[in-house]
């Protein structure tokens, strides 16, 4: 076979072989549609509802409710329309949201909202202090993203769920927990979050498939009406083939955390020890931090386009990302630049993310960014 | 293998096997995020748009673009979040629409939007005389149902957009095409809607994927925001399995379109002749009709509940829908009561939607509904 090292496992992933032989499984015995009333279709609902209890249970969300839908990036959309908001309420997100809740929130203020966006530090963090600092009784909603899906850098959700619930415990609590489930260990009774997103297409199952946890007692309207289903909460015929498969996957993952967290963090470290006593050391900055999430890491090479380097390593059949998949289009990174990165350095900017699923020859993709860096650091064309 | 006749294809259906070979190949050779700038994900975007542009093809989408969402339910929500309507705009639906149109438009109310239902004809159609009656320059957004997903009545698009745009070239003219396309030729050119919505999960692909048709020139806002996916329309990493196989499914059941109608077509008007040549002729009204699409029929047994029918026709392993599944919950059924059916019909009344795809044997079929409805008359204790 030919050749190849994924290394933007970030963006997206395979999905498990095996998920196909299940959904086919679905297909041939319960394709029915959940809301039917005959019991092939009750049956369909049971798998359906043992598959939310299966990411429930993953997820410790014993204080409320797990509802699919089909993206993470629609839980978030749920999150931003659905919780009531009147003209100059105060929302707050950080500057290192994903952009799904970075224009959900900022689309809010055609409404009469306002929408404050909270400081990063140099670690990628949210600045509790500049939080605190923004905290007010109008304040109703804080939407913070659990692991940086730049960076790596994880908030402690713990700590700032009660710093903003201490503040006023009727402010709501969000967080986008899409780079963090499955990678990092996630409690979302300890972590007291009144909502929480997750996505199936990270961790090795399909696209069309996510969810959004809701603590009871929290007031969230539908976002996409229709037919009733999910308790009324979220219409739409009923996805079981992929409610299957995000729970296999889940448990899959979960089942292997530590062991895939050491992998990876293995390769991440050996990656990054290879490069420091390589050649190119000199014109390397890392811009994510040791205590970081391993699954997500930040470079840049001074004086190289992200997007040049990028492009050399295809050549080479490595596959690295300039920055999220999902704002490649944007101009600049907005999450680097508010940590303070010069904007040289986030020109010059990659994402690295590792799967322990997939196999890597690291002194090959060392040698290949090292052979890459130095052509063109000497090729004053291609440097900016 | 077990005898099973399954008579509820409107609601949902089995997924073609060799959908998930497509997937799974899809999965192996280009699982990568279409919006990260790498050949092979451009390869896999490019696949995205070969789906897009063969299903623009089959639905004749010239004149605008098809853009991928999640459910049918989601691209009718797009469509009334989405259009520009200001406090004291009208609305105008039919009284036949599905929930997800009923509910999306009724939504609008609590923004101060009118909006006005349609009334429909005997027949399950709009009531033309009714529409025009209600057209004035305060009307920006018609949404009519193509075919009812209740009676299988067949809403003139043609003449209904052309109704509208003559009163007013400006309003928007959007229609739910979700039993209508790949069971009727769909011809968007032809209709002249602005604005169109398809599904995937009622023509044999996976649920997590559907369409709306766009005509370019028609100003609409994005429903789900965040990475800028589907040239900003709709966000969320790209569901490349799922919209191959939308493609691949609608693709095979139009090239058998006329093939597949016919053998429906005989399906409905053999059972229908055989039931009106049975014991239980007395009982039975047919509240579809003769021109309505062969793949929906609404049927009445007078002083049986509907309910009571379908689960006895269970134990002989007759599956049909009390009404479309998706609003299965609700109690009555708005859209025969629309029609101007009994409170007794339509509590008794029972949808049966054959599939080209599976076999049915209809002596048995109607003997068990015969047996069935034959032990219910006589039996005081199970009458209304």
């Amino acid at each position: 076979m030919e050749k190849f090292y994924y290394l933007d496992n970030a963006a997206t992933t395979k999905v498990f072989e095996e998920v196909f032989n299940l959904m086919k499984q679905n297909n041939d015995e319960l394709f029915y549609n959940p809301s039917a009333s005959y019991s092939k279709a009750l049956s369909a609902k049971k798998v359906l509802n043992d598959a939310r209890k299966q990411l429930s249970n993953l997820l410790k969300a014993t204080a409320g409710k797990f509802y699919f839908t089909s993206s993470a990036t629609e839980s978030n959309n749920t999150v931003f329309e659905g919780i009531h908001l009147r003209v100059g309420d105060e929302v707050l997100i950080s500057k290192g949201e994903h952009p799904s809740v970075y224009n959900a929130a900022h689309r809010l203020e055609k409404k009469g909202i306002i929408v404050k966006d909270i400081n990063l530090t140099e670690n990628g963090l949210v600045d509790e202090n500049h939080l605190t600092s923004l905290l007010t009784d109008k304040v109703k909603l804080v939407s913070i993203i659990h692991v940086s899906n730049e960076t790596g850098a994880i908030n402690d959700i713990k700590k700032l769920v009660k710093l903003v619930k201490t503040f006023n415990s009727k402010t709501i609590f969000h967080s986008d927990g899409v780079q963090a489930f499955g990678k990092i260990k996630v409690n979302l009774q300890d972590l007291g979050v009144d909502l929480y997103t997750v996505s199936a297409h990270k961790i090795y199952a399909p696209r069309g498939i996510a969810g959004l946890y809701v603590k009871t007692g929290v007031v969230i309207d539908s976002f996409i009406v229709g037919g009733g289903q999910e308790d009324n909460f979220r219409s739409s015929t009923e996805n079981v083939a992929g409610a299957i498969a995000f729970a296999y996957s889940a448990s899959k993952v979960l089942s292997e955390i530590d062991k895939n967290f050491d992998t990876v963090l293995t390769l991440k470290n050996e990656f990054l020890n290879k490069l420091k006593n390589s050649n190119i050391n000199e014109f390397l900055k890392v811009n994510s931090n040791e205590t970081n999430s391993p699954y997500i890491l930040s470079l840049s090479f001074s004086k190289i386009k992200g997007e040049v380097l990028m492009y050399a390593l295809e050549q080479d059949s490595i596959y690295v990302s300039t920055g999220s998949a999902c704002s490649s289009k944007k101009a600049g990174n907005r999450i680097l630049e508010a940590m303070g990165v010069s904007q040289d350095d986030v020109i010059g900017s990659l994402r690295v993310s590792f799967s322990p699923y997939f196999e890597y020859d690291l002194d090959y993709i060392v040698e290949c960014f090292e052979k890459n860096v130095l052509r063109f650091e000497k090729n004053v064309n291609v440097k900016k």
